[in-house]
């Protein structure tokens, strides 16, 4: 199988990292992973402070490397919300609670061209310690960590 | 991987053998893959006339013994939309572009009674021979067969 998948990984969280290991899963030991990563010009776009494309995809790589996969894979840059997920022949779209508006407005897109529609895989987002999603704005903000352990109660 | 997949499958149709074949693929050998069928009182709802439960299992049945798959796999009877799905432990909920909404909805009330959220697939639409979807409607309506196969133009 070919999947996609896609994000800004700054900072890369226990929620990306199941959706990466994950999309390796769905593509079994034969397939191939493209994970698209967002151009610094693309994630400028974000409410807070971005790391640099070059500190995310080492971040990313490295994860990946951990896997010990024998899946072959390749990081693209973004530079829109799309990047090649409109024109490229592939099976799976992998994508979190919220990026699904994305991947089925991809669908609508590809359709529209006449293109193969593809399937949209939709992991469970994970919970920090509080019982809310994880996510990088509230890491940037300080209220958890990159695994969720929740750093400051609010009074 | 614990597979959950439902519909009526009045007929079965070649959409409807994606959506099972693609759940069996998912669940692996060695998972477990549970059909809700929807029962003759909640299939009553449909604007169509809808074939017997004992045809559409048997049907079920045959089609899934025709996939010579390992993995293990049992059909129970739906009596609403949501069937086991609330309070199964399980990983995936395989949905169509049309049961979308319904697997997004399972999670929410999942996660509102402290159950783990599960993952949505949903598979691509099969398109008919005259690029519209295939559903159990337009084959009653006499305007395709259980494969897409237009039968009769509207002039």
């Amino acid at each position: 199988m070919k999947i996609m998948v896609g994000g800004t990984f700054s900072p890369l969280h226990a929620g990306h990292k199941k959706l990466i290991s994950r999309s390796f899963e769905l593509a079994g030991p034969e397939g191939l992973v493209v994970v698209g990563l967002s151009s610094d010009n693309f994630a400028g776009r974000k409410s807070h402070p971005v790391m640099t494309y070059e500190a995310r995809k080492a971040a990313l790589e490295r994860y990946i490397e951990s896997l010990g996969t024998a899946t072959t894979w390749e990081v693209e840059a973004l530079n829109d919300r799309y990047g090649s997920a409109l024109e490229a022949d592939f099976d799976i779209l992998v994508v979190s609670e919220e990026t699904l508006p994305v991947g089925l407005e991809i669908n609508k897109l590809r359709r529209a061209k006449g293109k193969k529609m593809v399937e949209i895989h939709q992991i469970a987002c994970v919970l920090a310690e509080d019982g809310r999603w994880i996510s990088s704005t509230r890491i940037i903000r300080g209220e958890i960590d990159d695994v969720g352990r929740v750093i400051r109660r609010e009074e």
